[in-house]
């Protein structure tokens, strides 16, 4: 089982992503694709009247405020349209999709953050309307029993808390608890960029390999939404999986080359 | 097994449906709901400033023109936000819902009109960049696996063409199908009317039961989108469902009241 997060940020080149699952899967693999969507609900929530707005933890970490409003655009952004026409997209490739999100038969329970210290202006605050959470339960038996009918799940970032509210969930962070739950051997990220980069954006500082007891150094260093993926990816390898790759999605075939080792390979 | 059809039109009691689906279920019940959401694509659609329009085949039926930008806002208020969100309410009520539209896993396959003769302005024309399309395949093996595992689908009415094109399809015909590939007992269609009206929309003239034998003759008062359900009807009653009630979805207690016999019957 491999993993596959695909960006929500723009750029990712969907048909090569599908022809190589295509071929993966005819070669005998078995992938599951978690995506995101952040670019495309900016852009229509914007035409909504409900632009986005982001928060940002005393950690660091920046986030999407998802007020109940933004969440149901979420929902119908993630879950229908990017979620659909990748389905369609593979099925026309013949690679047999199906579309979930964590709240279908409760895939992904996640533990809502019901309090959400923030930094605003330099002051800290907290934050309680927020419907985002952590992941913190997998379905891996309904995934398992969708993937051995031939299925290939294609899971967009909601969970369902265990109070049963819909959830924004983190898509890189999803896809870890995913391919740990599946017991997945590699998850690719691919991103917009060749991978890790020492001095973002100069591509040219790209780092190869990174030691896989060495990851959390690397934090330093990731720029913006990257930090979530070495998040993600030192979730996934605490569950087990044995190899990350940051891959960059916009080449002709972003699969397939990340697993012949281009891009960031961590293990 | 029941297959509940819920309206796209607004007015109909989603917390009451939920809670007696829950009951049903609880009382050893299978469901699987089948749901609309024409309404909330006209407003959102309006709102992205690519307004519904209408056409009238020479027939006589209305149906959404469906061009490929309209088909991607149906695809995400019907699967994206409808859906989960029915699916989410059901969850709070305890009951297992898995969302899902016909693209996935190729549940529906329909077969794309793509030559669509309709009357404007009293004129014939035909219309050849139409994404709707009538089902002709259900998978209902898949369905059934699902089923089996104590999940309660909830089918967003999307179907994908042999060609792979994510399509619009009605879903009071595809709550027939539905119905007649998993051998169902009944299928309930909920509206905001009480039942099938001989003078719509007066509520007093309410048909309380029809021969199955007589269904077609009904076709002639008829009314909107009540046509289509005498469709859906007809198609179920030829795929072997004994049984179909025409029910108010605005009460209290809507499938307990229509398996009770409150609405129209036909039997």
């Amino acid at each position: 089982m491999i993993v596959v997060k695909i960006g929500g940020a723009s750029g990712v080149n969907l048909d090569a992503v599908c022809r190589d699952a295509a071929e993966l899967i005819k070669q005998g693999q078995s992938i599951t694709i978690v995506h995101g969507g952040s670019a495309e609900t900016n852009e229509i929530s914007t035409q909504l009247g409900h632009p986005p707005r982001f928060l940002t933890s005393v950690s660091g970490f920046t986030s999407r405020y998802t007020d109940r409003e933004t969440l149901e655009i979420f929902a119908m952004v993630t879950s229908g349209k990017i979620n659909t026409l990748l389905v369609e997209r593979l099925q026309r490739y013949g690679v047999n999709a199906f579309g979930l999100s964590g709240v279908d038969g409760r895939v992904m329970v996640a533990k809502r953050k019901d309090a959400v210290r923030i930094i605003e202006n330099g002051k800290q605050r907290i934050i309680r309307d927020d419907f985002t959470g952590k992941v913190e339960q997998v379905n891996a038996a309904l995934l398992n029993l969708l993937i051995s009918t031939g299925l290939t799940p294609v899971i967009a970032p909601l969970a369902i808390s265990t109070e049963g509210e819909a959830l924004n969930i983190d898509a890189d962070r999803a896809a870890a608890v995913v391919a740990g739950a599946l017991q997945a051997e590699a998850v690719i990220f691919l991103t917009n960029v060749p991978g890790l980069l020492r001095n973002f954006p100069d591509e040219a500082t790209l780092i190869t390999h990174i030691d896989r007891n060495k990851v959390e150094a690397t934090m330093s260093f990731a720029e913006g939404r990257m930090k979530k993926k070495v998040l993600g990816a030192c979730e996934a390898l605490d569950l087990g999986v044995a190899r990350i790759v940051f891959a960059d999605g916009r080449v002709d075939r972003p699969l397939l080359g990340a697993l012949e080792g281009k891009g960031t390979v961590i293990s």
